[in-house]
């Protein structure tokens, strides 16, 4: 699904954030025609319905509350994204003039000496961008717009963390991607659609890592998209891996490691350690080993309801040594792993936890999110362009059961 | 799951049913202590409730009606199954008195005569054993009971056809199989389970097959619980099959076949072709390639709501010819597929049908059941013996994840 | 390799080809442009040697006497084909009169009437085609030209059979394959340097597979340029083959049925069944297995000295019954087998025999071929065009390791 | 083949022969019962002899000149393996007195106390171990023999580095192996074998690994007896790999990286990425992808002549960056490899290069064996104990092709 890359540089964006007083942002107007705005002004968010259709997989996206409040997030550094977040915003600003728009702090002093003319029917009226911590927007937000690649969607939707994500609505920029099922080219019909109630979406779960280090009572909470995966890394020594569902005891691995993934994560990293295509409407959790030193471990398909638990056993022939294996999600390195550490992996939604097992206590991560918006853990609404991206996108992202070339021309000819 | 053989000859049970006229069976009463009944005298089926308690995965089985009527099957022909038979019979008998035991009509032949001995508790009660015709048997039906391995299931469950079957109890006879979690020494404390309402059940769904061959308006439909599929046989010739999901074309396989299984299907024929293995608690349609001419057909795991339609494409490199693929269901084979024809499949339970794709009409393949019984297609309710049944099959019968031998001992030693 | 269909429509050939008296081949002057001559007039064939020079992995193919006698094979019923055999001819009997044009009798008669004009440089000449029976053709051929698909190199050089196979030049037309380097266009080029000794050629070697049925004492012999199969075909029993490698026990397999195949049918149906890509070059037999039952049977790849014996095994619950395993060799069903027959599978060359291990008698399949050309068995020159014909192969046509397009834009731009 | 881990702790042994001066070795007598000479005094080492008999696949071990100089290695700090060392060598000097045993300083530091007896047929004659630098082991040794698991056997070997390799007699303590044919308890009777030419040895052969950092115009050279791979480490970002084969381009990869692996490696990591089983009689070179991000990337078999080129491309979505590959060899991590570098894989015996495709030149790695021994690079000569010992390895290492327990049960009762 997502590429296990890039991240848009979260250093940068944390270190311009961290300078700021949460509720004080720093208000440098960036040209004549542009007028930054704290976005603690805003209303909070409202969040929007879904219904189910009749003859649909998909679910209708209804605004009892007008969509107020859009938060842009693009690609960072990228001319074309940029102008594409111009164009875009001018648009809102022209049509839309009940849409008060979102951005990042620095996206909005990126930006802001972009915007070369007034508003053309409304020449005095400068062009508002609304800005604040990421709390503040995260409260406030209505609807996620990403342009850029499927990275983008992920940078965007990890800020919402443990709260409920606002439904998301993906332009492709020069980049192709299960997530992206829109051209930029559409923007101005796609939010029509969106705005007017008249949009579809496909329900994404992604999965939780309560990361518990040995000797800790608490764990970390970390949510994935894509997918968690354990890996020996740089260590030549294989990792043993004790593998436990809903609390019976399922394998121990010998091997470089072991991926789980969303259904929306089946076509990223678990598809190269061979596991299956899984259709993002389908409730399961894969687990795909990677390389093990067995010819019998298959992929599994477990059920969404499924708690998994892995710790990490001793490395073959060896006593045990510090940081033996990492810990990736979406792609990202996250802490090492030693001995005896262990993660819980569940699904956001609707696990059952057997009698006899349960999750660790989760450490207080995010305090700052404490009381502002309770956590709905209900997944993410994905705004579709038909009920048959996914149909599209194996075939033509994966390039799904190609034909021989000898077969095809015999087929013709011989 | 299943093995893809067996059935238990078919053939011999419904030339001896044609013989009786259906409500005034033959009664020979084989032994003097056994007398034989006509079923349709008992009262109709009573179905059980299924409740989800809170820290399951399982479905408790609730009898609201006590529970009288229980249909007994067998493996054929095997000494240790018909022993077995009749120590479970007579367990009932001596242990239950309000339950009425069912067989079918060859089947009461078969045991009459091994009954040695009265009722020890009440010397002058025969063993009465109720039969009849198999439209009556699934009337009066509140669960089924089977002795041997996985093949007697599919032969019991395959009576109930298109209705709603009962409750499976199943005790392994000589036989592993990932359907038969008990051994049949357990069975009187199961039973016991069972009839007091202390059983868990674990629901498992079937996929309807809808075959439609060219030029005809209506389809044949049969059920399976494991797998369908389709598959060029003796030809030489590969074959095209053009397969759409939901309307939407998917693609054209070159192939030797193409695999559908249920998640409790993921462990037989589409294991061999490379298949995942799902948990049965998944709602999933697996669709596995067959030996396929693509570096690029990766097994595929479709949403349980998916319609599919799969139509058979010209041979390659050939003029059409007649019965080109062979359909096999449960590993039964079936009709063979000529250029044109198709097949519909769907699981019996949650189908969505986007708007402009239906199924095929369904030719009346079975009006004795009509009026008889309502379809209420909800699946299949097994027993269970624990809420991990599913795990230790992976492991005790498919060697799940065997470690290399090399590899254990050096951890141990070097 | 090949497609494992075709084969041209032997019956056809043969039928013609049977209604001849050997030595005595009706002679019909299709056309006032053509003569038709008996083969067996023509002085008998000549080998050339094959030379290993530095820095090449291919063999300098020198004609010591010039080579004379060029029998040209087409594939059947396609104008193309016939058109270009017709030029290709032409070519031949003006550029090089010294050279002996040979086709098949029914060739002879389809193409006679295409020749429209007289020899340019020598009007009154007629275009000479010489035929006769295949065993007259085998002993006179010094090069054998196929025009078509790999199929039609299948067949010609199927006609050789046990006896040595000339050089094989092979033109491509409306098909693609791994046996073809060739593009017809290039036709005069390519033979201006075989002609002159300027040619490389690839070697490639056969498996004979000796059929043995039970309780017969001598067994019947195939060659394979691609593979050797046994499927279970429609058979919905699985197939149980004892396996033995130079006279020990390898493994029973259980499994739709097992792949025998030589590295040029590694492209085959063996990579359909999961098998590696293995260069023409290594001296291996690969073993590959079709849909096992079992998670822990890997294609294994066997020197090529190896001596393999497979045995049918009993079909698993069930008596033995007929028939139950399909033979295929190069895709063409032979004869189907019965529990305790077996096959012995061998390289062409080099097969070392284990003390102990031997070939089963062979019965004289062939006895027209007797004494008149010593089999020397030693493989197949085909002409090739690069060092590296097999890479483009497996690039151009099996799309092998295809970039998911997904990442390939992202690397562009994001 | 080989695990791809241990290694003995090099870092040690190198510390203690630093500090040596190569022929003036420290003659501590460790007991009263040893005498350690150096090993310098004795013969240069003496060639054996393979002769290939009929009906063989193995070498006969022929010595022209008596085995004389047996060097015997351990696995270290193991009390079982220490005690098995004391007893061989005391059989070697009981029953052998012309044989030399040859150790490293080291080991005859740390056994000598364990000799507590004199030899019986002599009390007078102290056990007399050899011992000096590793170029003067090297120079003399005619027989390797190891005691431990498969990482003993690349220990010892990996110290004959470029020179000609001496057949290695292995003895599994504790660890089974694909390189292990004999237990201990054989010693006796398996090295009366050797001594007197009656033993048969299987030919394996080693792949070398020229590394060429950019810039550098010569390569530094490693030998291998499994496996060569380059893999991204713990970098969150794919690599691209460029790979040449003969000069020509086949392919690029993205993937976690690639496998180079001699047929011995075939059951080594190659085989936990997907790769086939290959027997090490068929020469060939085994290239398999690891986790690549392609449905198409099929493993592939290449000639042993291959001359295979690796290039570091530039990271996906990445400036280029420090150190972005890490290559290991037999599993042990080597030198990072960085945008620009490559390696150049070859079979250390036959390779043929095409023209205009060559080595880089080596760099010189190892001066202190320049002129002492001429590299003969012709492979390993490895003590067999039958003809069909990797058949037996891959049934009893590998649990090769296990059947489903559920299938064995069914087939003897159902």
């Amino acid at each position: 699904m997502f590429p296990r890359l890039k991240l848009n540089h979260p250093m940068r964006w944390s270190r311009i954030y961290s300078t700021l007083d949460s509720h004080a942002i720093r208000l440098t107007s960036g040209s004549k025609f542009v007028k930054i705005k704290p976005v603690y002004g805003l209303r909070g968010s409202s969040s929007a319905d879904f219904v189910s259709p009749p003859n649909s997989k998909l679910q209708s996206l209804i605004w009892h509350n007008p969509l107020q409040n859009v938060y842009i997030t693009k690609k960072p550094w990228t001319p074309s994204t940029r102008e594409a977040m111009v164009e875009f915003i001018t648009h809102l600003h022209e049509s839309y003039p009940e849409v008060n728009v979102i951005v990042q702090p620095d996206v909005a002093e990126e930006i802001s000496q972009d915007f070369k003319a007034p508003l053309e029917n409304d020449p005095n009226r400068p062009h508002i961008l609304y800005t604040g911590s990421e709390q503040d927007i995260v409260n406030r937000t209505d609807l996620l717009v990403t342009l850029g690649g499927d990275g983008t969607i992920l940078h965007g939707v990890s800020m919402f963390g443990n709260t409920q994500v606002p439904p998301v609505l993906a332009f492709a920029l020069g980049t192709l991607g299960f997530l992206l099922p829109f051209d930029f080219k559409e923007h101005r019909r796609v939010f029509q659609e969106v705005i007017s109630s008249r949009a579809k979406c496909l329900h994404r779960t992604r999965l939780e890592c309560h990361l518990k280090k040995k000797g800790n009572s608490s764990s970390i909470v970390t949510h994935a998209m894509n997918d968690i995966f354990l890996h020996r890394g740089n260590s030549p020594h294989l990792t043993n891996l004790d593998i436990f569902i809903d609390g019976e005891f399922l394998t121990r691995t010998t091997a470089d490691g072991v991926a789980l993934a969303t259904p929306t994560g089946s076509t990223a990293y678990s598809l190269s350690a061979g596991g299956s295509i899984v259709s993002p409407l389908v409730p399961a959790i894969l687990m795909t080993p990677i390389c093990p030193r067995s010819l019998s471990f298959r992929p599994l398909i477990l059920p969404h309801s499924s708690h998994i638990r892995i710790k990490i056993g001793s490395k073959m022939n060896q006593k045990p040594v510090k940081s033996v294996v990492n810990l990736s999600i979406d792609g990202i390195p996250q802490h090492d792993l030693d001995v005896g550490d262990e993660i819980h992996v569940i699904n956001e939604v609707g696990t059952i936890y057997i009698d006899g097992t349960q999750l660790p206590t989760t450490r207080k991560a995010q305090p700052e999110f404490e009381n502002s918006k309770k956590p709905r853990r209900s997944g993410i609404y994905c705004v579709a362009k038909t009920e048959n991206d996914w149909i599209r996108g194996i075939n033509e992202l994966l390039g799904f059961n190609s034909s021989f070339r000898l077969i095809k021309r015999q087929s013709d000819n011989e």
